[in-house]
């Protein structure tokens, strides 16, 4: 799973999630909480300067949120670096609904194709990342176990679909707890053996919201920081350490405890102080409370459990399997859309 | 894993887990806090009337603790029936400590035997509890797979050990969301076809501190009600309706989501109530707050997800399989005390 | 898997296989063999007697065939009971190939419909024979972890849904060197429990053609004998053991390794002995080799390893995934005819 | 698993086993006949030039073999590289056998440690070989999982045991038909990255007799060639190739369904022309066929099945995981020898 910017100097506070979506959202919160307090306006513009949203509802089930962070404002408020962010939100990418499924997977070869600019690209390496071993983060070697490989037979191929067929590559590295070896080392290690164009990275990331786990999909041009860890040490995959474009695609399966305590907390607190006759004084105060110390707490006592703790849903096998079938479909549509499932069945299996 | 007792009615409010040990803590601490407050003597005894306990420390790494429940008031105050409940603490558990968990086999078989009255028993059904799919809930069907089953071959055994060998069968039925049918059905009818004298039942627990995580076995002689779920429809394993004893063998693997927020919740308040300056009446007003209602207040907000959200540590595929290992052992070597490890690679591997 | 009839006394030698199209593909094969070399005609009919068999071409890649053993005699050459057996034989089952399963899943269910006369039918268990650890023989067990059970929630049904939704439940019990217990023993105790009025069993089979491997499914009206095993204690699933009917439903997943190469043999020697100038007197000599000695020869030459070894394509985990899709789906949909996918996803999931 | 080695062309054609210990039987059994035939002596010194055989009862359990093939006429003969063959041949390595496990593991890290003349090496890669979702192939990537790796850990273990811990690092590429990247290319890729001193590579190999199935590991320093594959562009994992030495460790897990099917046929002709009254002049004629056209007829019929038929025994998931605890073991114990089995629990968990 992604990082978590707990070492990283100058970034908001609260910010404890993959999503730029919720990175987003909770800019907007504080800044409407603000502006009642103070019965300002105007402020939005500025807490939101370096960051433009747009929304669009695919159909009743599917809806498609692109972020945009354009300036250093922008970076250090999300904590996000700037690029582009595109979010699919359908609950039923959890459930077994096959037609569903299908749309998904439209919306997102499309955006992949987009956001990785693919008509330049003729070498692709997909890279999936996280631990096999350990269910809701094995969503990216599940995939890389679908994508459908085809360099080392592009010299072979019928004439018919030679064209048709791009060079794509995949590898599962394993996490540093197995191999001893930062991912970024083995993936720039493989790069300066075969040279791609293009790497699109996958992996299980924690969102904050309970409701988004297993039911969003975010791609990002950013590239991705492997490794869920505590050290400083995780080197990111992105252009600027691997020399070309790095194309993330991620899906929260879990809510880090910690962050799950605290929000729903603060949720409690709150529903408490309206509900209690003397409501409005008790919130007052507990708006006193510090965040950061309050956070700190929380993690302290969950401490030295919840470096390993996560909130996860019960079905999350089950879920992880369908969730790997709808991206590795995305991507191998995205990356070869000359080929039709017929030519799929008859050349590849 | 167990049912939660959320639908009985005279069942303490606040005893949230499967853990006879938990459940008289929880009695103890809340006794404590009366008499401080009250400052009053002697109503500990009143508090635990009906619970027996007894600690020892079989080494610095394992804790043996016996809870006895022996009338209704401590089957009304603990939610636990009436009988025996043993209770092995250790962290080795979950850790690939090899030799750790030879002496905590060695601790389970003994209490096991003891707990079973295994002398009168000449057919024993092992059931494993639990969705195999679910990773924290596969504990059950993963002991079955490694018990040392007889019963087939007891007439076909060598004569020098005939003697000793009970016959020993094993099942692991599914859960009712796989099979349409109640466990206790299933068990019960295929009771009915093979007459065993005693069920050993194993299943996953949910336990409320995370520092019980994994690192817990639980056996009792009240049987066991299988089922997290929230019907009330679940027919127990126990004497009543098999007509047999059922042990119960379980290890908590999960902590409910709303339950550890519950408590980690408490624990912040209170922590921040002593830092801070106007701390007592701080926290006196939030003691003012029902416990219920804010037991309540969080599980609602955690719906719809809540019936599914399980907090786990993230190592859960690895340690599930070593306490299946110990769990299995102990039962085994309970079950076939004259039987060596030399006669298991002779006659059934 | 099946039990061989190796212990049967009555049976034709050469018949090694679970399928009936491979029983009397052997004896028309024989029986044309005799006549060539006698010169006779009419023979056929005479070895074919109680034998009834009609093909169709579904489609270019979709073949179905039903046998039909109406008396003794059909069932003395083919070491099948009377009764029908319908094959479904297709190359793409075992590809990843959605657009031919779909119209597999669909003959299918036509079929488990016809054979069960499913209209009189009110709760069906379906069974799920077979090792889930050993990968041929998982099928049985992975289609149950994908039967839609409705048993337990025919009360609390939607109204416009409920009288679509036949009461189904489902099992896997396990092999008896895991269990203890003969799988009859179990299906018994359980059906003496629910009252099901019809059992569909769902096992891996062995064929004699490995082309037929992962290709072929065979469905039957006499139910099933579980069990791989050497020893004759095996309780057959069918309506005289069980009191009601029992469908069968298996693919072969494996070929016998003796079978295998008793067979290959056969085509190696026939093939040398044309190509040689001297062929005919060659050949000659081969015949009179003894069928039993020669099999029995072959069998003793991989003994001790024979019982444990088979012959089975690289691809088997993937492929019985695939197949345990198929099956599961053609049975889902035969018994229940009115639930759409749409209410699948709304009331099941 | 390795490469079989169809395509060499000065390859004595009837080798067809990954192991060393096969091919120089199959030699010496060869010379032994043309001996007899020939009432000849001393032809022996001449087949077996350039290959020396020592063998060593370790006790009655467990056997171990070495071979040495010194020169070019030994390479020829044998299909197999000028350097040292080490073979522990022990029956209980497939069975739930603890005890002779243990003795298995000193043996196998004793000759880990010579073969790899370790003391000179500071950072070793161990490489899993294989695809992890086919049963019989996936003792590679197992025995990666359960690595201890140290590489990442070396600057930040206490002091105490800091000079006993080599770097250790270990990844496990996946296969080419997974990754379209020939797992030379991944391999050199990485050691360019991280530059270690030697490679452990360990992978499932294929043998000639189907009694050496999981009871065999061979140990080698002179490399491996990934993939079973039929083409001829497979790299190997050699010091020609990466520029370090390479120690290869394998097990066969399979026996090739054609040569088994071969091999099983010598022997049945053999025993009946045994048995027949005119057995000599029988005997004769079937050895006038040629060796190759028969293999290659056997080969033909089996096609288009057998690229991906394997013979291999029922048990095989769970004799896979033991398999990859030996090796794992062996090689854990090799590479850290200064560590105990405390101090692995207290630093590494």
């Amino acid at each position: 799973m992604e990082k978590k910017n707990n070492d990283s100097e100058n970034i908001n506070f609260s910010v404890r999630t993959d999503l730029a979506i919720e990175a987003t959202e909770l800019i907007i919160s504080e800044s409407e909480a603000k502006n009642k307090e103070n019965q300002e306006e105007n402020t939005e513009n500025q807490d939101l300067d370096g960051i433009e949203i747009s929304e669009e509802n695919i159909n009743e089930n599917i809806k498609l949120t692109k972020v945009r962070i354009t300036n250093k404002n922008g970076e250090k408020s999300t904590g996000k670096p700037i690029g582009n962010y595109i979010t699919i939100e359908s609950p039923s990418m959890k459930e077994n609904d096959t037609f569903t499924h299908e749309e998904i997977i439209k919306v997102l070869s499309e955006n992949i194709a987009d956001l990785a600019k693919l008509k330049k690209m003729s070498l692709i390496l997909v890279v999936g990342l996280g631990n096999r071993y350990v269910t809701p983060d094995a969503l990216g070697p599940l995939v890389i176990s679908k994508i459908l490989v085809t360099r080392h037979i592009t010299d072979s191929l019928p004439e018919e679909i030679d064209d048709a067929v791009r060079g794509v590559s995949a590898i599962s590295p394993g996490v540093m707890g197995i191999t001893g070896i930062e991912t970024g080392e083995i993936i720039k290690g493989i790069c300066e053996s075969i040279h791609p164009d293009l790497i699109i990275a996958v992996d299980a990331l924690a969102a904050r919201k309970t409701e988004r786990i297993n039911s969003t999909i975010q791609m990002s041009d950013t590239g991705i920081s492997p490794g869920s860890g505590v050290g400083n040490r995780r080197m990111a995959l992105n252009k600027e350490t691997l020399g070309i474009p790095v194309i993330a695609i991620g899906v929260p399966t879990v809510v880090d405890a910690a962050t799950l305590i605290n929000d729903t907390m603060d949720k409690v607190l709150n529903e408490m102080s309206l509900k209690a006759k003397k409501g409005g004084e008790f919130y007052k105060m507990l708006q006193t409370l510090d965040k950061e110390e309050k956070y700190n707490l929380i993690y302290e006592i969950l401490t030295p459990c919840d470096g390993n703790m996560f909130v996860t849903p019960k079905e999350v096998d089950a879920v992880v399997k369908r969730l790997a079938n709808i991206i590795s479909n995305g991507i191998n549509i995205a990356l070869h859309p000359a080929i039709s499932k017929e030519d799929i069945n008859r050349y590849f299996n």
